[in-house]
């Protein structure tokens, strides 16, 4: 049974209250993944994990927050950011208001590298009148169950961005959007010169949008299986 | 076919943008909407209506933002709002966001009567060192096809809040989630005594959350019409 | 008596508040205002307004907030704006500040059109922590008898900026302000292409500065008729 | 002739930026002035002065920013503050607007202590971006002219609030709202304990508001007096 | 020859601008450092790395941020914490400060674990108006070298905060300071719950501040080991 | 004794905490100070007196907050400013910080003139929502003491930035880094011809960075006596 908080009804969550107080935080982001992964990559796999996790756990699912930091992407249509200071904030009022009407565990899931500093700040930011909350990070592709899966299958060419891991859950889940994707090879990228770079320097160095990843070994086949790797991992991690 | 900014790659943004720099972005809220209304109504609707307006218009259409200016629904347990001010923010953010690949022309379809003055507000602020955009605002219930509908059909029971149209609309995009949702009688609410209400009063005031509405009215069929209506009336207004 | 807040002491507002929480706020703007209206209109207008009404309804009236959200005028000099964001902080201290010491009841007159949307954001931010006033919203040019006798006696050509109605108040209010400004004819404007504009494209699109309007039928005695009409308005509504 | 800003048009402005780029702006504060001074002395003092040296020095005159940082007087009713760091961004996007259509030196005429370090602040937080205005800063009652004058006909009961100047120099420029104020005597005040206070130790130490002064020596005379010297002192200071 | 940026003048910058971009920023916390650690531990120990860092690479040292993100601290008295959105809004301008005046390369020596996702949100920050610098990020209890003779040494006792690393690398920078601390022994802490915690519950989990550490432990002979590795180590990573 | 909070222990705080509630916090700026002066002489030399001061007083003193409000001196290499906003809050925090754990006394021992009016809004920003603290400012160089010595021995040579007395009291606290400063001999510099000015013109009009100084006077014996006069005043005014 679907657990979104967003097709439940408020009765319905102050009942849920009574014996949970946890729910679950997808958020992504917006933002260019190479000339073949989708735009939408980080919210679709972090939101498409969460509703398989919330309703194997019983556990309420926010709605996602699609949009995320993705400054260094900026020079690529189609990205959208929020600036960082704005993330952090926005992420602290979500928690603030769920915390308002009784949640107290979060567990956030990730689907982008580029929140993490963010997200951690905000989590911070929301305790700092003394509230006492319970927030678990998920960055999905973390989880060693995954990074072993990536290891084994892509090696050093599963990349760093528009990863083979990434684009082969989101084949899965949004097989219809790569149908109009063309195939095609990849040359290897350069080696990142430092960390963060600016939205221009993104662009010179990585021409196309990838980061050391070689998309042409990415599969629908891959994607089912790291998909419930993740799942799985988070599930048995929540209990 | 889609035109889900998400489902897309950055070469296909880039080739989009050579004839139209035109976006649709769907903007709603997560709020109660009485006792028997989803929480998602504002952005399930907004999201689902933009889509089917960018399929038919060939517009594409960004990510929806899930959250809105909630405020006045804070004292019902599932709500989660941003601040105004944050609120602000966040929309010129995207706004600017969209325009530094390209995007000059906005079309923001609204599902939540609180957002309207802080996305006016928005609009302003990301204008204000003489970026020239094109942006729309269509509120998708005031749509004059859309009230006569209401008018006709729900008359003064339509209500203000979790009306009887938009838990229609979402119980035509979204029945499975209404099938647990119980039928029930619904005495009339009073007037609202000023306008805007803390959360607190909200509550103390309309108790169950609505606000004059009659969901009783409510059906898939109703709902089928009016997301029809709007649907047309905006890609009308957009040729 | 005069009422405002600027010409008590502070032991007279002890006492006023013993019997009333009402206070009236009266906001505008410094913007240009065409070819021939003064640069205050918006918030002359709006000030003069108030302390008529704060005396026939024996409510206190405080002092003006000069400067509004007047981002699309900035093309022309003399306009001053403040942010939109800034505005709705500023609007949001001046409601708390008074709470603070026992007003509970808020009167806005306002003379400005761009400070629709900020104002009601702010009131929704004064609110959020679970604060309860009871604000009001009179944009005096909006109120029905007043648009109906504009209408009336000016058409179409009262415009939509730099209006015949609010020239011809501060023709009223401020007849000596109107000596030096020349006579002139007026030729129509462009409709305007979408709303909002950034600053340098609505000068280019409307480069005197009207929206639509003929001021050349504007008069002192339309500017008394109007007054009136506002004040009565208004007094009315709050009775 | 008047030279206030608010009662021109936009061409006028235009035309006297090709001769001045000055322009002056008066700031004051709303807040308590003991049991016999008005609540707006701070920004009447500062706009009534600032229109008569336009006047006299042909200067243009922006309208008065009636709200300041008043927070230390804030458990005193009828008292409205801005935060400091409010007041900051206020001030400084004031300047930036005028500057933006030509302006380049700005005299502010300030009628409230509290004000003077945030509109410093204010000052340098203007120019960060090399911006370059002339900024001048009278502070009226710290006129050499002023503070002699004082010296002579108060001596030590001047005080530091609610001083025997500021509610002379407005019995001067609004006598009528002196008529419904009480005559009374005056203890001595305690002295500061230190600086700044909080609201709650503002009022418990200074339980009518006055800080030193004995009011009783006001009067009308002596405000004419002030407040030419003030004027003179200024045009002085000028050219 | 001391490379503190402090200890020179400006021309003696602008000669070493010429041949090299680079500077180190020292950024560390004030906080409790449980029963036997200095409060100032995280800011002297970058500071002091830093220093001979500088020395040996010929690379110019900033001043320290000596105060940090340390929210989860602020139950035990002596804490400073800057909140943490402003910590990134203060080390984004420290290195556009830096940046205006030529500075591109960026090395952070950090001491403490809480600023490390503000500090990485403040790089991203710093660049997202296409800024292009090199930003490094050394955390020095987190170099391979030290982590290996903490963990030889330490095993599990070195603990997670107020380590045995790092009060033994602060007894040998400021081997005065410990003189007036006494020996104590010290029983082991519980684990952590979850991460981040709220300041009181930090307090009520680790009543004397201490997580996982025996301090009994440390020496100054392993602070100037530990302090040697650090500084070798950076040296090595900037060449 | 050190005095240095940095170098306690947060037990060694609270004991503190039960007979005093004072703490000293340093501030100063990291500027240029003209051709001979060290970029560090803001924070050095209230670091170095503060210092002393907590010595002979037994107070705690806090670290030094190394970066002030320079934004006029942004022209020349070295300078690292915060924003005159960011200041502002950065300072609160640091007041609400130590207040939050037992603190009511704060002196302020400050070594930069730019820093006096954000320093002084941010005391008021401190106090707004009714915290009372007894805070001090105490502008090293405005001591009558100082004043009188440097106007005896440096007379108009002393200047206004980058001076005599300030360069002096960093001869001896910090006598290495002037051994590689050359001598030379200073030509008078421009008046200013207001104030606050922009960097680029700050640098145009004060082309080597001082303001009417002539570091020729400066010596090692100046500065012990500057340094011993500063202290000797701070502490009787603190007793």
């Amino acid at each position: 049974m679907s657990m979104n908080l967003a097709e439940k009804t408020w009765p319905q969550i102050e009942e849920y209250l009574k014996s949970s107080k946890h729910i679950i935080v997808p958020v992504g982001s917006t933002e260019q993944h190479g000339p073949t992964g989708l735009i939408g990559i980080d919210f679709l796999s972090a939101w498409e994990i969460a509703k398989v996790v919330g309703e194997k756990t019983n556990t309420l699912v926010a709605p996602p927050l699609c949009f995320g930091m993705a400054v260094h992407h900026m020079a690529f249509p189609g990205t959208i950011t929020l600036s960082p200071l704005t993330y952090v904030q926005v992420v602290t009022e979500i928690i603030q208001s769920l915390a308002k009407n009784g949640f107290r565990k979060f567990t956030f899931i990730n689907g982008h590298g580029g929140n993490i500093a963010p997200l951690t700040t905000a989590f911070c930011q929301a305790q700092q009148n003394d509230e006492n909350y319970d927030i678990k990070l998920f960055n999905w592709w973390h989880l060693p169950e995954v990074t072993a899966y990536e290891s084994k299958n892509f090696g050093n060419e599963n990349g760093f961005h528009a990863t083979c891991g990434e684009i082969s859950v989101t084949m899965f889940t949004h097989p219809d959007a790569y149908k109009n994707v063309p195939k095609m090879d990849f040359k290897p990228t350069p080696e990142r010169p430092h960390w963060p770079m600016s939205p221009k320097e993104f662009r010179l160095t990585f021409s196309d949008g990838r980061m050391g990843s070689n998309p042409a070994l990415c599969s629908e086949e891959h994607g089912k299986m790291l998909f419930n790797l993740a799942v799985d991992s988070i599930c048995q991690k929540l209990e």
